[in-house]
């Protein structure tokens, strides 16, 4: 499916798309949703280097963006190719001077959901992650029981997932007190998790699974996602239903949605299953899928203390992970979803989980990165943390890299705690 | 809170609904969304004796049922009121005239869904339920431990709550093979659990918890909910993410929303918490709650299968339980849902969880009435069940009685099995 949008010579007449390095170059064009006002309803619009072309006002989108989601990705394509063919450097003088009149710059435009969010599924894709889940969490036992036979996830809160920027407000909840019974009040454990966030569109009828064959058609885009976690609520409550309040105060999503045929030219293998991994039943496995089934995506998480940003400093890099070693990948997490006859609706979300890979470099949370607090790090601030303190600022970036590729940047996903 | 819509000697002019036990009497006045024809928008309505009335129609409401819940709850109450008296037997012969053009038999129209639903979280209310549940599948082991101090509970899946009436696929999903591994393949153990469903608004902003007090203006009213379950695909898949699959293939609600304030006259003390419970945290504390925060809402569930319904039988009756024996109330699921900061929005749903109480008569799922299938039940008809077989269909009724109230009806939620 790598077609003309994926030229890699391509360039655009918005000279910032051109710049080495950019997040949004033409071969991007990801999705997003902008208010210009705060009265006005919301717009959908591409982003071209450091500008929004708002595709109503170019003619090539007249409507919201949850509807463009809800269209076939045929459809998704065409407009796709339309857009780049407005923004490459040949496009004529008159279609240029039609098309500046709809581009705004992206720091004069507030940026919000880019859809209403139906359902949000959380996945539990990095078999890293849930190795040193199980770890901290049952030293000694096994891998869970049927984590390599599917992926397994958990039904998350949609009311509460905001964009990048928006603070988030420490949790208060109960936590199991030392003398018994419990505690309610601000969580002491309170984490990030940096995650993708894949948005479906347009989805299946109730009772009508998803083949794996089909399931990238239903597959919008990706964007970045922070889950974030109070392992103290968390741990008080998940026995036997699962993550509840733990997570449901907050969850922040970066606000463009890079396409999944952008993202073509940077699919790779899937990660190995392992050799005494139980046979897969049928309807997870495909030859292609298993081919290039999983994305090349460098995601990056880095702290902004307080005191950091008082004192001028960037922030900090915690972690360098990669989508590419998740153990499932973004077909299955849609044909699994969808197996039992669940149907998926346009703007569903479904995080990957949480992005850790083998070494301690990649681990996208700080559970992992202190082992449950035990072990806080020390920042170059002088600051030490087990977890998260106000005013902390968690900032996720990725990046999707290929040989040959220009490459494509997925923005920021950002977030700032606030005092209970 | 009780006012002159209570009266229980209050009469209608629609003469259906002064009947002994009718579902609908002037002192109910149950919202729900309804169409005409296929092709119209839902129109909000109450239900009204055998009858519903066309809110627009008659002046009393100009907007969809999800608007009016999204009122705050002195407005519904206006509205309640001002309906209780256009319907009541002293109406003028003019208000008679108008309002009975706005009057349609409700086996004319077609009840959808009265809300679209944000978030639908499901509640593990009945301590019976629970400790049978652990009985199941952990045998000898204590209650979970958190049970006394929270409601449990686990966020469910919107976009699969259909409206009784409605077909329910039986889903495919994996289930633990003895030799090892997992089969994909239809449920072998389909099973239907009865409850209540409360439906939030007008809500509260992300990172402000409703207060306890304030709980019940959050309540707009109750309706039956059939929680579908696949207890192969559960077991499998919940350790340590919760139900997944095994629940997500479908929900079924009765259509009509039994008001807040309708069941007013029927509530009355909170269960017992036991001597040997944790002390209660604050923020799930009120004397007014233990003293009225229960319903008295009698919920009955019976079977009809395929021979019965070929011979001309009625639906068998497996159970009759209480929802006054809930351990947790609504207030408390309404202000623990939110006591994290998470926002409630209009038409949220919340399930109180399997309604089982002490009784085998009150078990309320065949999970407890098989013991996990291993006892199947015999039927009048000579038919056994350990779990569903495609053709049964549930049917789910509700009434709320107390002393000198005229008793109120929740209607009726159905759902038939059809093959995979």
């Amino acid at each position: 499916m790598v077609n003309e949008t994926h030229d890699p010579a391509a360039r655009s007449w918005v000279a910032s798309a051109n710049q080495s390095g950019a997040d949004f170059p033409i071969q991007n064009l990801p999705l997003g949703a902008f208010r210009r006002t705060a009265a006005e309803q919301p717009r959908a619009g591409m982003a071209i280097g450091d500008r929004v072309l708002d595709l109503e006002s170019c003619g090539a989108w007249d409507g919201p963006l949850h509807a463009l989601m809800a269209s076939p990705a045929t459809q998704r394509a065409a407009l796709r190719l339309a857009v780049f063919r407005l923004l490459r450097d040949d496009a004529t003088p008159s279609t240029r001077a039609r098309v500046e009149q709809a581009l705004l710059p992206l720091d004069a435009v507030t940026m919000v959901m880019p859809a209403p969010i139906g359902d949000f599924t959380d996945f539990f894709g990095s078999i890293h992650h849930a190795s040193r889940a199980v770890e901290l969490m049952r030293p000694g036992a096994p891998l869970f029981e049927s984590y390599r036979s599917m992926p397994l996830a958990y039904h998350g809160r949609s009311s509460s997932i905001v964009v990048s920027g928006t603070d988030v407000r420490r949790p208060r909840g109960q936590r199991r007190r030392r003398e018994g019974g419990a505690a309610y009040e601000p969580t002491r454990r309170l984490d990030y998790e940096a995650e993708l966030g894949i948005f479906a569109g347009p989805g299946n009828d109730l009772g009508s699974p998803i083949a794996i064959g089909d399931a990238w058609a239903h597959v919008v885009g990706v964007c970045l996602l922070n889950d974030w976690s109070a392992r103290d609520i968390q741990a008080w409550e998940s026995d036997p239903l699962g993550p509840f309040l733990g997570k449901s105060f907050a969850t922040t999503v970066s606000p463009w949605v890079v396409t999944a045929e952008a993202l073509a030219p940077y699919r790779v293998a899937a990660a190995p299953r392992g050799d005494d991994a139980p046979p897969l039943p049928d309807y997870l496995c495909s030859a292609d899928d298993a081919a290039l089934g999983a994305m090349a995506i460098e995601v990056e998480v880095a702290i902004l203390t307080s005191a950091m940003r008082t004192a001028g400093d960037a922030p900090h890099r915690l972690s360098l992970s990669n989508a590419a070693t998740l153990y499932w990948t973004s077909a299955q997490l849609v044909t699994h979803q969808t197996s039992n006859g669940c149907n998926l609706r346009p703007g569903d979300l479904l995080g990957s989980g949480t992005l850790s890979g083998i070494d301690r470099t990649t681990w996208a949370c700080l559970l992992e990165l202190t082992r449950g607090g035990r072990e806080p790090i020390t920042l170059p601030s002088g600051e030490s943390r087990a977890f998260l303190e106000d005013g902390d600022e968690i900032v996720i970036r990725g990046r999707a890299s290929a040989p040959g590729a220009p490459g494509l940047g997925l923005g920021e996903c950002r977030g700032r705690v606030v005092a209970a």
